[in-house]
This record gives C-alpha cells, structure tokens and sequence, in this order.
C-alpha cells in the first residue's frame, strides 16, 4: 500500500490547529475530507507537527496511505484546489511505507514575528505578534545565546505538558530585522515542547522590553520553574518553516 | 486652520479603492468616516494617489484640515483603533496649509510581488499574482531595461485614462527575488498613468513566460499601441511602497 509525505502550508488564522478534534475545524481534518474525496476512500493523515490553534506552516509535512496510487502532480492540483484558499500542498512524493513523520524528524525550524512599533500593521496583523515598546535586540541576542544548546526546558513549556522528558537541543535562534519595524527570531532545534516556542518568543520580548533580566532567564534553566520563563507568546506571530529527516 | 500629513498602510483586499464612490467601501470614505468621528466635524481627506480596487498601499499619504489642533501621536493611536482591522496610520504630522499631496509628489515606488510556483500559497494569496509557469528572470530584465527611462506610456494605460499627456519618466524596475518562489518587481517613477504599473508587470510576465518578445515591447513604446503590451496583471499583486516629496 503507497505512503505519500506531503508538505502543506496554511494560514492558521481560521483552524483550531493541527490536530483532529471533534465539532471544530482543524488542518487535519480538513485535509483528511479532502483526502477521501480524491481517493473515495476514508483517509487517515498523520502530521510530523502538532501545531497550535492559530499557528501557520510554510512546511508542514504528513503522510497518508492509500490503496491505489496517485500521480504526485495531482496530488499537489486537487488537493491544493479542494483544500483552498487556507491550506496548499507545496509538495507531495512517495515514502517508504513505514516512514513516521513525527520519528523520522531530526529538526524543525520555526519563525517568530513581531511587529515593533506603534501603529498596527493591517498586511501584517495575522503573521506577526503587534509589540509598541521599543525593543532592545542586543539584549535579546544574549537572552537567546543563553537558551542555545543542550538544556531541561521544563520552566519552557505548556502547564499541561506532561512529558517525562524535558531536556531539549536548541541549535540556534537567529534573531534579524526584515525591515526596520519587523523582528523575526528563526529557532531551530531538534524537537519542541507544548508551547515552547512561543514561550521562548514571550520572554525574549519581554528581556527586549526590560521587563525581565538576563538572571531570570538563567534562573528558569536551572531550577525549571515556568515563573522565571516569560508569558507564552500569542500563536499567530509563530510559523513552522521546515522539518528536517 | 492646520493641515496633516496622515502615511497609511492598509490591505486593498476589501475596498473598492481609494476613492469614495456612492455605496462602496472606500479607502478614502473610511478614513473620512474615521476623522468625522475623531474630530467631531465633517472632514475630507485628500490622497497622493488614487489606488485601484484591490490595490494595497504600505505608504500612501493623505492630508486634511481640521478648525482644532490635535497631537499627532493620537491621529496615530486613535484614527488606527477606529480603522482597525484594514487600514492603519502610521505616521502623522503638521503640514503647510498649501501643501497638496498630488501636485508636491515628486516620486513614487510600487512593489508588483508574484508567487512563481505550481501550487497556491494561502500565505501569500492576498498579496501576490499566482503564476504557474516557469518565469526567465533574464528576459524580464531585459525588456525592465526598455522601458526604464522617459517614453511615451500611451500603450501602458487604462482604455478609459484620457491625460492629453502620456510622457512619464520610470526611473528604475528592479526585479528580485524574496525567495525562489516569489518574484518581486520594484517600480519607481516620477507619476504613472491608469493601471500603467500592473500593465507593466502584465507585460514582464509575458517576457518572463516566452509568450511576448521583446520586440513586442518595443513597438508598444513606438507606436503607443495597447496591444503589443501585455495584459493588466490583477491589482492584488501590486503595493504602493512610497510615495517621494
């Protein structure tokens, strides 16, 4: 039976996220109605990310099974036409048939936005998180160097995250201005916990704000308690850019 | 009686341009709305540059008058709160009682974005023209060459635009790329005819595609003839960027 991996973006604005969920509108589900108009049979897709409601892709990627095989072309044309106009298949080819997103990723990348500066931004207001207080980028800079590498980011994630587990590698965070008033922090590492980007994202603002000091951030790594962290950034200033396998 | 300068960012993709019309939804109609009920007077606005329905604008400026001075950091705050969601003020300041945006506009820069891939983008649908085939940036850039410069633009205009002069000078047209997939084409020039800019880019991308020549472009310079330009591409791929004083 073929697997195909597909790489989706999507605008998250109008999802309750990735995952499937009763009575609510979810990219899983609305890619698996999808699925099983094209290939007139049930479909099953499992994602490599879970994101969050709200939260957008420009690469996520899932897999689905099917009994009959499909061009990828037209994988990529009728899914992208039926799952129109918030979600698009970028790319779509055949895996091998036990191939795991979520395993089989090594790392993922995602990219922070915020808007910095007074007055909203009407093109941007669905992609970026709207931040009026000046921010101070050098001291963000040293917040992130701090959050780099090998750490328990238990004080990082989500109050129901129950995972065992809770050291992660942060390879890096990048943080770069695309226009004057538009700050983008790229994060890349090998796995995330519920909410950690955006906590990350939440308290590097506030350490760019002054609101919050570089101890604190030190504080939060080595006694794992989500009160030295900052506030969890809001979802739709953060989109999943690529998985690596 | 003062006069201000209002700089306005706003997302094209629900009004029916700039210009107030009777019963449509207009830039200019909102934003005079949006004083009458700031200053507690009926206010007419003034813009540099009417865009077309459709069309969206990260720079456009507008003026008005008003009988009571008002700081310009609450023109900021308060007229962007009352324009929420689609239209933002983003700077703001006094202005001589002369000052006329249209006639003191000594320049302007357009930015015309494609997404140059086979599947859609729910990112970006809102502000790039979809173009499916393979573009060759090289040939765009040559015919960009013809046409920077001071030319009769009579070929590069709207059937119902009837300016007795058509002699406009394009400074520059520069062609990027923000990513593989997304071709960005930066036109600036002194003014510019009805529908001139998306006429040009309609134009490009014919090059781009094979589907016109140069030599096309060249006639359509000589003999002012419309139909050796390309097709007015749709209005929303195009920003206005800046507008010079």
């Amino acid at each position: 039976m073929p697997r195909y991996a597909l790489t989706l973006e999507y605008d998250g604005t109008r999802f309750s996220g990735w995952q499937s969920q009763e009575g609510l509108r979810t990219v899983q589900g609305e890619l698996e109605n999808a699925l099983g108009v094209l290939l007139r049979e049930p479909a099953k897709a499992m994602g490599a990310s879970r994101t969050d409601k709200g939260v957008h892709a420009l690469g996520q990627v899932a897999i689905f099974d099917t009994e009959h095989p499909v061009p990828t072309h037209r994988l990529i044309r009728s899914l992208s036409a039926l799952l129109r106009p918030d979600i698009a298949v970028i790319d779509a080819r055949e895996v091998p048939a036990d191939f795991q997103p979520r395993f089989a990723a090594t790392g993922k990348h995602y990219r922070y936005r915020v808007l910095n500066r007074s007055a909203p931004s009407p093109l941007l207001a669905c992609t970026s998180w709207h931040v009026f207080s000046a921010l101070d980028d050098g001291a963000m800079r040293d917040a992130a160097d701090l959050l780099q590498g090998t750490h328990d980011f238990a004080a990082f994630r989500a109050a129901d995250c129950h995972r065992d587990n809770t050291v992660r590698t942060l390879t890096a965070i990048h943080l770069t201005r695309a226009r004057d008033d538009l700050l983008e922090m790229h994060v890349y590492g090998d796995s995330f916990l519920k909410y950690m980007v955006r906590i990350i994202a939440g308290t590097l603002v506030e350490i760019g704000t002054g609101r919050r000091s570089l101890d604190e951030v030190r504080r939060a790594l080595q006694t794992t308690e989500r009160h030295w962290a900052g506030r969890t950034a809001p979802p739709h200033g953060l989109t999943l850019m690529e998985i690596f396998f």
